[in-house]
């Protein structure tokens, strides 16, 4: 379970059946589990919720019925929630349900609903009188997602001071001899016993040529001197993600390691300095990719910029190129908390990345985690 | 990457290849990452397998290039990879990759491809001059998953053993005063150093009255004497799941806690011995539900006795009830691999839950994990 309060469980509420008067639709199957969790603090493996203009219908199985009368009075508690316990599948229930509903115009989560349970949904419903007809919504909850809440808020700060502090010692796991793999486990250790429910993904230890991949893997590789080592790792905390990464040099570093560190570190500041309320999202990815391409690492930078942070790790909004004219550019907003993290990587050599996270303000940008950027020479 | 030799995924190939030829299909489209790592060992986070009667095609994004070059030559190359890198999105690519097939008919996999996706694919390809027809397939790479070849069942042998090892450490980690997230935590701990990549699932430890919920997750509660304490726990070993459950009593336990005890214990041994190549996965699920029933815990047992493992911790075979009509009873064949797992929980006083991982062979079954049942007192 999640604990958001239940007035902001409400005010939540409220927000996407203003979505849904604006559609027209008399109700919304959410079938996302992250866009349960933000309506519910279910944070469990399996549910669904119809919303309707007045009732919140949450569709779950027997292992988590106890879960769900706990929840019963408590300050967490989901406001207006109607159990129906499944009988026989989820899409039979949700049928049955659907069924019985005066709801005329339905709409779904086309990216979290298969073609499967689509094609059962629609043959279930067609053979109903009044057969509800299902509309096709796009990222209706992630969008009231973007914006934090001041209960979100509250928890990033804790969540990024949190990790800020696994950051610090990381001086304390990073000496030659090590493996990646050992390192790794140590930080997640560390973020365990920081109080995280676990990490927010499979951390990252990439050494020396390892570090030219930007999703490597942790390998027995031992650090020698003369590495950089990319430390990529997360936390989720009461179900929000964090993410930090920071790269150091086993030993002295090289005078090519230090000129690519630093213009990470130019790209990573000038990318954050220009985050502020209403500010394009691809302005802050060209702002890093810019001090790049000024120190003639244009190539050297394939990722984009950051990536929102929430219930999931990679959200909205994207800190990125455009990639396409239907790449639309949403400019960010009071609220948003995102990464930034721009990186060089070079096939053989290895790479640099440096990355923190941003809340949007009412008038500019701040830092959530709070690490130092100089390159470490451990 | 998983490691499955070449000669393996070639075989692997030739299975779908038959499955192609039966339903007189060009080409599938595989979207189901684990669908994807089973027949190219790529084990990152996006990519998406072409396969027709005579090409693989691999489209995945710039992250993943390296790892596909490294593959090159490697005892675990996927044979004839032919590798596409994302040009705008993965379904930009995808789309234009079917444009250029003589290929008419095109199966897709109906549960992992959103209705999203499937509707700007259609649209794409309409545009087409022979645009293909895109057909609707289910579950077709999972049932050849589903029965484990040589190398898979290599790798079970030796995750198995590993689990069995960690499973032996419990005696030392669970005592009185000590709280549920901390054990959690050891475990995990133990998982990793075992050599496991990480944790199969969220390790349960449940204790006292929290042992009524099958999946409870690790809380500040702290042991007191008479606790039944449910520790169920699984790891990853090079792409494969396994997954392990022991109830122990701390101090002396009830003698209500020695029947429940010995009632699930009899269950499992009952389960175990129903199986076979041939056997009804129904059967085998009622083998323990008709023992716990006769003790009187029909109602306590709410769950199915065991799921299929492999790349996914929950895949077929399912060891359950019949369901509905639609549910066929497929018997279980030589070379599947899943758990068995009956339990028994009691709302507000606690309960029991004992689970193995079996091998069906070709003259019976074969017990992958290898600890004593009996409830031990700590």
């Amino acid at each position: 379970m999640s604990h958001a309060p239940s007035e902001f469980l409400d005010r939540r509420h409220q927000t996407i059946r203003r979505a849904l008067r604006e559609r027209e639709l008399d109700a919304l199957v959410v079938t996302s589990l992250p866009n349960v969790l933000y309506l519910t603090n279910f944070s469990g493996s399996a549910a669904i919720v119809v919303l309707t203009a007045d009732r919140l219908f949450f569709v779950t199985d027997f292992r988590y019925t106890t879960a769900i009368a706990d929840m019963r009075g408590a300050p967490h508690e989901c406001p207006e929630l109607e159990l129906i316990v499944v009988d026989g599948s989820y899409d039979v229930t949700l049928a049955n349900l659907l069924k019985t509903l005066p709801s005329a115009r339905v709409g779904f989560e086309a990216a979290d609903l298969s073609v499967s349970r689509y094609n059962y949904l629609r043959g279930a419903l067609s053979a109903a009188a009044n057969a509800p007809e299902l509309i096709v919504t796009e990222g209706l909850v992630q969008r009231a997602r973007a914006v934090k809440d001041a209960y979100e808020l509250g928890l990033f700060a804790e969540a990024a001071r949190r990790l800020s502090g696994v950051a610090r010692q990381i001086v304390s796991l990073v000496r030659r001899g090590r493996s990646e793999r050992e390192i790794a486990l140590d930080i997640d250790w560390q973020i365990r016993h920081a109080g995280f429910e676990r990490a927010a993904f499979d951390t990252i230890v990439a050494s020396g040529p390892n570090a030219a991949l930007p999703h490597a893997r942790p390998s027995e590789r031992t650090l020698i001197e003369g590495d950089l080592v990319v430390l990529d790792f997360g936390g989720v905390y009461d179900s929000y993600c964090v993410d930090l990464t920071r790269t150091v040099s086993v030993g002295p570093a090289s005078g090519q390691a230090r000129r690519v560190h630093e213009a990470v570190r130019c790209a990573h500041d000038r990318a954050v300095a220009a985050v502020g309320p209403g500010q394009s999202r691809f302005v802050i990815d060209d702002a890093a990719r810019r001090t790049l391409g000024e120190a003639g690492m244009a190539d050297a930078f394939g990722h984009g910029t950051g990536h929102g942070l929430g219930i999931e790790v990679h959200e909205d909004p994207r800190i990125s190129k455009r990639r396409g004219q239907t790449d639309t550019d949403d400019a960010v907003t009071a609220g948003m908390v995102f990464t930034i993290e721009p990186g060089a990587y070079f096939p053989g050599w290895g790479g640099v990345r440096i990355e923190d996270d941003v809340v949007v303000t009412e008038t500019g940008v701040r830092l959530l985690t709070d690490v130092p950027t100089e390159l470490l020479e451990i």
